[in-house]
């Protein structure tokens, strides 16, 4: 048996047990029963090593984020994560570094009752591919599209926290804890996006920043977004550690936020801002997204973290 | 929009459309509706340059093979394949090469009416993952586990040719076209595989080698087989081509071949030799594989393509 195997066997065994997973890893596929009358969800994330993450990061946050950022699909969805499948390549079987990747991989798998259910673990330069399936009602799933004028720009959590840990590694400055934690440990809404099925008009994770994920939610030309910069929420670490002219645009455009951004008729504000979240504009008629400060517009200049994709 | 955001879209648009998939590319993630009364196979394999595939593969043969060797997994089950997401990741956003690449990757998608659900192109060392979900009838998918004593063990189609065009490639020698077109273009032998349920007692893909992957099928301490060599199925191609030390420890132990290995009851033979698969051997009740060529124990010395995993 050689090293790799024997890792993907340990790897293996550290899954949650489900009874929706009929065979789990150990076979050509495995065999997993869907629940009635539910539909599936999917998604598929790459983290590759020096562009998705920095290479300095810990193998334990490495594997925390592949899983935090396809739950984070998931949870926009407003649906209910079930089984997971991955592929992970590495230089050399390094089994104290798979070992950590593995801690904080099967941290939020386990903490959301996520099943392991299969994987190929090779040899080649770093990088995670992280499949999901969840579940959700037939035709219930929030999508991106629904947007409608006047319905309100809601997000979660705070924004740009993980934008400016970046921007702090990247400039070789002291990195406020805080702010680290939130880059490479973010937490996928899925309780929110639970609470926003029949709620929400649409919705959408942030992983490439406000502006550039909330033009997603216009789905018809003649839709835009109008953001009010005072209204960003922005957490204590943030507003203590941001250069001054980087505040409101590294919150407006930094990405690997993994919060939701969505819209909903007047009528839930209560309800939403219950669950946490804050109105940060409105969707209007004009194309464009479009942000104030006061009565003045103002103008991003792109900063933070740009990956590919 | 970016280069790559570009590429994503123009790849989404290639994809077969099929009743089941409510919402395909394009959302956080895709919607699915599961066929009633039918349950689940999932399988992800992840391909990188230069480990799983020679840097020269042409991108049409990349994009062809990633797709196979998933394929080949679900027809290892007796299954049907339905959704596939991948991920992609490439140095650069080369729009030719992704043009030529999706090619050969929906040539064979389409052919099995596979769906193409969604997926993430990133900037990174090549490298494809994928992943295929399909269908199969309640407690009727083929596993590794179930050979018995006394089971013939058979295997598709012909073996070594892959691992023999691996060899010319690696020897710097004059390649078969025919050998190179079975290393780079394997066939899933999906109808094969879905004929087999309820006929056969277990079932892998070769994928590592007949003496590797057949010791998947021993899945108690007491089982063993025993091959006779001179049953090997061998194609024409490779017996020309084929250094004479070489012909029968390349079929048993290179890799690459994608035919599936499979156990049956003596009883269903014939049925099985009109599906164009060959008896090559028997499970017994000591453990180990062996081989026999005559009366004589064949030992194998390792040659081919080794790659991690």
């Amino acid at each position: 048996m050689s090293e790799f195997d024997f890792i993907k066997r340990y790897f293996a065994k550290q899954s949650i047990w489900r009874d929706d997973v009929i065979l789990g890893s150990g076979d050509d596929c495995a065999v997993l029963q869907p629940p009635a009358n539910q539909q599936l969800v999917t998604t598929i994330d790459a983290l590759v090593a020096g562009v998705h993450f920095p290479h300095t990061t810990s193998p334990q946050d490495i594997g925390y984020k592949s899983i935090a950022v396809s739950l984070s699909d998931i949870a926009a969805m407003g649906a209910q994560p079930a089984w997971v499948v991955a592929t992970l390549a590495m230089p050399t079987a390094d089994e104290t570094w798979v070992s950590a990747f593995a801690d904080g991989f099967f941290e939020l798998l386990n903490q959301h009752g996520v099943a392991l259910v299969g994987g190929d673990l090779v040899q080649g330069p770093l990088a995670i591919s992280t499949q999901l399936t969840g579940f959700v009602a037939p035709n219930q799933a929030l999508l991106r599209r629904g947007a409608k004028p006047g319905d309100l720009l809601m997000v979660t959590g705070t924004l740009g926290d993980a934008g400016l840990a970046l921007h702090q590694l990247q400039q070789h400055q002291p990195v406020c804890e805080t702010l680290l934690h939130r880059l490479n440990r973010p937490t996928p809404r899925l309780d929110i996006g639970a609470a926003l099925v029949g709620i929400a008009s649409s919705a959408i994770d942030l992983s490439d920043g406000l502006l550039a994920d909330c033009q997603h939610l216009l789905s018809t030309d003649d839709l835009g977004a109008e953001i009010d910069c005072a209204r960003l929420p922005l957490s204590e670490a943030y507003r203590q550690c941001v250069p001054e002219e980087l505040a409101v645009s590294l919150a407006l455009s930094a990405g690997d936020d993994y919060e939701l951004c969505f819209t909903i008729p007047p009528s839930q504000l209560t309800y939403c801002q219950q669950l946490g979240a804050t109105q940060i504009g409105e969707i209007v008629r004009q194309p464009g997204v479009r942000c104030y400060q006061g009565e003045r517009l103002f103008e991003v200049k792109s900063h933070g973290y740009q990956h590919f994709s």
